[in-house]
């Protein structure tokens, strides 16, 4: 689909929700719909997709330009810096025909402009816009799934050079190791980062959402490495827990081969008509069957897609069926508290009759030091 | 002031605003009160400040352990992935005593939440929580001020080696100058970059808002170079407008003059007592003078502190008056369409009786090459 069959397609949803427009604010949606995104700003900077008639912006007239280049949209309409920008949204509803019925606002639109739009439009009910955009969004057409595909090669292959530091990784603090993973990302063909990389070594690897610190890496510490980048606007994000060298703490061995069975259980429970909760339980019955269950504090997966966590959310009682083409995290973890965490996430494509990793490098612990 | 006596002050502004509790969503508001904040996430993590009573967080948790390190707020209720955190707000609510009064959330939130909340809450009305934290966070305190000095001499420092490149800077593409200006910020004490470095050269000098592509400077191109860093949380932003090589275009040198002119007329307004707008119409008449007042699209400033724009906004309309202790930026410019811009930045602090500025830098356009 490109963009103009997405926005058609989203027209369809809003008859279906029973609304008469999406009011997008910058976000992945707006993206997915426009070409043109920016990161949120205290500005009015709008998408107004209408039930009948062409999609508007609304925005500062300094973002004409960009917003043209970037954008397939035609009709942009621009305030400036002493203007209302809200009296140019009231003039394009009333434009639009509506004024007082049921209108989606973009899911991270930010409470600053839901209580003046809410002010300005009395009469009018509110509802998000993932109600008719979160169905296209769902489930990635060819192009999205080969950017999905490049992005996780280059996370593979970052995740390969890393490894293969082995013992000359100890004494690097995690912020150096990140700055290494940030580096062969983009050596590797990536844009950037999708999100800070986590370095846990030791006990930090036991909060599961550490992102790294001053702590030198140590001899016998294991390490999880969780981090992604972005090819043609898709993210990839996996994780690995290594040792660089040394001897790992005792219980490490079957803590790391446990979440491993798990990582292979979640997986192998992915096929159409599966529930999202199916291949959560999978998973987690390996971890709790161990004896690890209170360890394992968070769900096993998310979807990826334009956003690095979105639906399909692989968690308990999300009874969502899947389908071919969502795309998600399976990655268990045990986090001992003040001893290590270990995790290990790989991302899977779901297929007309199973699935399809995006991630093919090494699971185990072992570095060339070992 | 410590967090605590900001929470305090918090409060005594919720009575101001006749409102019974204060709910933050990961945000500098958040962290401005309690030391904790992350990225924004679709989990419910919310920090609830009651008019009566210690704040409490609702937090995934998974969380628990980094709010405990990063916040001195000791009353964590945490929820798992299974469960509804709603239910949890709703009982922190009634603990609390308020169910149906008016409740301020965080400007920032997402719609996904205050649509939740708002169901959840059908009998409350709903502010924004700027109304109680905003007019703490407007004035900065000597720890705050000491903090956003220090990113503005990083900032100088980095601005200074760029400028030395001087025709060296000739064909390297914007993304190379801006990762070299990541670098110096870096080494010269700054924490990462706080937003993404503007390098605009020639023609792409005329979108303001324009971060950086792959287009090579070439000799005589204005190169608008907008950047900063952040020291102890606190951010820099400064804005230089230079020529590494050759002869720029024939106006060039006389916009320069003009737009240098405009700053120095906007800096010199800055006084206690003196409105935003002023400083706004001060800056702005001297590029309409000259007759580029088309031209200077945007307003002259925003504020700066924990958050890179923020008010007080310098913008017509804005009759705000300024008090000692307000930091913004001073940032006319003016933009050429398909020629170049020019926009030169300062950041300045209101004193007890005019302004200190917190930039340094030179402001000319020359670099060692002319």
């Amino acid at each position: 689909m490109n963009r103009q069959q997405r926005v058609d397609a989203c027209r369809r949803e809003l008859a279906n929700a029973d609304a008469a427009a999406a009011l997008l604010f910058p976000s992945v949606d707006m993206a997915y719909l426009s070409g043109f995104t920016d990161e949120p700003m205290e500005r009015v900077l709008f998408l107004i997709v209408p039930r009948e008639g062409e999609p508007i912006f609304v925005a500062p007239e300094m973002y004409d330009e960009q917003i043209r280049d970037a954008s397939w949209v035609e009709d942009i309409r621009t305030w400036g810096d002493g203007d209302d920008p809200y009296a140019l949204v009231e003039t394009v509803a009333a434009e639009c025909g509506f004024t007082g019925e049921r209108l989606l606002v973009d899911d991270r639109m930010w409470a600053l402009f839901t209580t003046e739009l809410r002010d300005r439009f009395p009469d009018a009910t509110f509802g998000l816009a993932s109600e008719a955009v979160g169905p296209l969004r769902l489930r990635k057409d060819d192009a999205e799934l080969a950017a999905l595909r490049s992005a996780g090669a280059v996370a593979d292959a970052a995740s390969a050079a890393i490894r293969s530091l082995g013992r000359d990784a100890v004494g690097l603090t995690e912020r150096e190791l990140a700055g290494r993973i940030e580096t062969e990302l983009d050596s590797h063909g990536g844009d950037g980062v999708s999100f800070e990389p986590i370095v846990a070594s030791g006990p930090n690897g036991a909060k599961p959402h550490h992102r790294h610190g001053d702590r030198e890496i140590q001899a016998g510490d294991p390490v999880v490495l969780d981090f992604g980048t972005r090819v043609d606007g898709y993210p990839s994000d996996q994780t690995r827990t290594v040792v660089f060298d040394g001897t790992p703490p005792e219980a490490f061995e079957r803590v790391h081969q446990i979440v491993r069975e798990a990582l292979e259980a979640g997986v192998d429970a992915v096929e159409p008509g599966v529930s999202a909760h199916e291949v959560d339980a999978a998973a987690r019955q390996v971890i709790e069957a161990a004896g690890y269950g209170e360890q394992f504090i968070h769900r096993t997966g998310h979807g990826l897609g334009l956003e690095v966590h979105e639906p399909p959310y692989i968690v308990e009682g999300n009874d969502q069926p899947l389908e071919p083409g969502m795309v998600f995290s399976v990655e268990p973890g045990v986090y001992l508290d003040g001893e290590f965490g270990v995790r290990i996430e790989d991302i899977v494509a779901v297929t007309d009759d199973g699935s399809e990793r995006l991630n093919d490098s090494p699971h185990g612990w072992r570095t060339e030091s070992q």
